[in-house]
């Protein structure tokens, strides 16, 4: 099944279990129109190449991990978008959830899709446990403080920021439980995976900095120029969009070089090409055709 | 050690652990500010009592657990606390996080709190895996959706509230976590102590509505009036004052018969008793000494 599948398939699960009644109708849509449509659901993609390339003797783990890890991103997209943060009026081509519902369940669908996420962990754990509670552990520590994404979120608020923290935590931590996550669900050791994932979220970080110069909004289904609005730092600003490519391309050579030795070394190094061509602005790409921009 | 010097600790170490530099000053100052002072911790006091009367073999685990159900409980008041929710300008008399920090940091903090719960138990797994696992899944059960504190949030923007399901989620599913977590910290099977904590949830919800009928703001440090103001339900307005005390003390006269048979069953009775005199408004009370009003 293909990887995309088995992640929507886990997700949908999921939901459906936080949807059983009786529960409050509004919330409980909320959390499905929270997390669809999918975007291109790149960590999950990254988690299960990785788990895939570690052997992946248990997939409903790897399946699980996933789910979880979209969620987590799932949530801190709809907290991102609230008018206290971003004030986005749309994401994937639809209205955000608090234009949607309001903002009271945009605080709660995000809650819940967070804590979602940990629970699809624990109830995977009938098949490892031990593989679980790592999981969690890695999960936890990338999405909360001092090294996740709310961290993150949280230098944002700051008068004087650590670049370097500050792009580690808010866009790196999320691909780095994704390249560790995978591993570890396929009972590799998380530690030799955490470089992997540090470079393909750097790389995103650029490829995200050109996505927000170049495109407009209706082809990203989500408002353009936040960066230059809130005075965040921008790759494009710094090094112009030639040279910010060229800084995407060497950050992902470097990943391929970290690639720990593992059974899918070769088919992981396709992997991460594939998403260097989808994360290039389609003008600049050797196949012009090769992939649709990965929206979120 | 006295149950709440041990909770105390493993909050304020935990909290600790989020703020490790390098991180953001102004979210590693608002963990601490949203869990500290601490209230009456009546969740993870009962939790602790349970483990205690359970036999309390692994300490640290239940140190954890109480830990996690706390600071889960700290960030359902700093999200409930919102502008969007019950817009309160005081907690714990002293000005509310969104006061104190901001909007999107108190949004920041609530996340954080919640993902270090599950971080807290991640780590205690060290000690025993499986019980881990199985505290990691009651507590998602009992804060997400649909049958946990988000449920019982999310209910109120319904325009139908199913009110058995409604007050269950709200009060009474962190009293559960409470009683059933404490029992499998210390080995034993979660299921026959969901009864004593939806009962004492349920004597607790008609103590908030006392106290949020009879005490002044000075009092209680928080707004009060708050039911009237949302148009909640509430059992001073349906029985009296009078009529509330009773409905209580018959509520914990059941939860104690429920109490399972266990080692410390007599102690577990005694502190459900010192529970319904803390929870019964001063001027209604045996020994109007006998203790502070619990404040949240």
């Amino acid at each position: 099944m293909p990887f995309a599948t088995r992640i929507d398939h886990a997700i949908l699960t999921a939901i459906k279990h936080g949807q059983a009644a009786p529960s409050p109708g509004k919330l409980a849509s909320a959390l499905h129109y929270a997390v669809t449509p999918g975007g291109a659901r790149i960590r999950p993609i990254i988690l299960m190449s990785v788990a895939a390339a570690c052997g992946d003797d248990c997939p409903p783990l790897a399946d699980a991990a996933g789910a979880a890890l979209e969620l987590i991103h799932c949530a801190s997209l709809v907290h991102d978008d609230l008018p206290s943060f971003d004030n986005a009026d749309t994401r994937r081509g639809k209205p955000t959830v608090h234009r949607a519902y309001g903002e009271p369940l945009a605080v709660l669908t995000g809650d819940s899709l967070i804590i979602m996420a940990f629970e699809v962990l624990a109830k995977a754990a009938v098949h490892d446990p031990m593989r679980a509670v790592e999981l969690i552990r890695i999960l936890a520590t990338r999405t909360g403080m001092p090294n996740g994404i709310c961290a993150g979120q949280g230098w944002e608020s700051e008068d004087k920021i650590d670049l370097r923290a500050y792009h580690r935590a808010k866009t790196g931590a999320l691909f780095i439980a994704a390249t560790q996550m995978g591993a570890v669900a396929a009972g590799q050791d998380a530690e030799q995976w955490e470089d992997l994932g540090a470079r393909i979220g750097e790389a995103f970080q650029v490829a995200d900095d050109l996505r927000d110069a170049l495109y407009d909004a209706d082809t990203l289904g989500k408002p353009v120029g936040q960066d230059d609005l809130h005075g965040r730092p921008n790759a494009v600003t710094e090094l112009g969009v030639a040279g910010a490519i060229d800084r995407m391309k060497d950050i992902l050579g470097g990943a391929i070089s970290s690639i720990p030795r593992c059974p899918g070394e070769a088919m992981l190094a396709k992997m991460v090409n594939a998403q260097a061509e989808a994360l290039t602005p389609m003008q600049w790409r050797a196949n012009r055709n090769a992939s649709k921009i990965p929206g979120e």
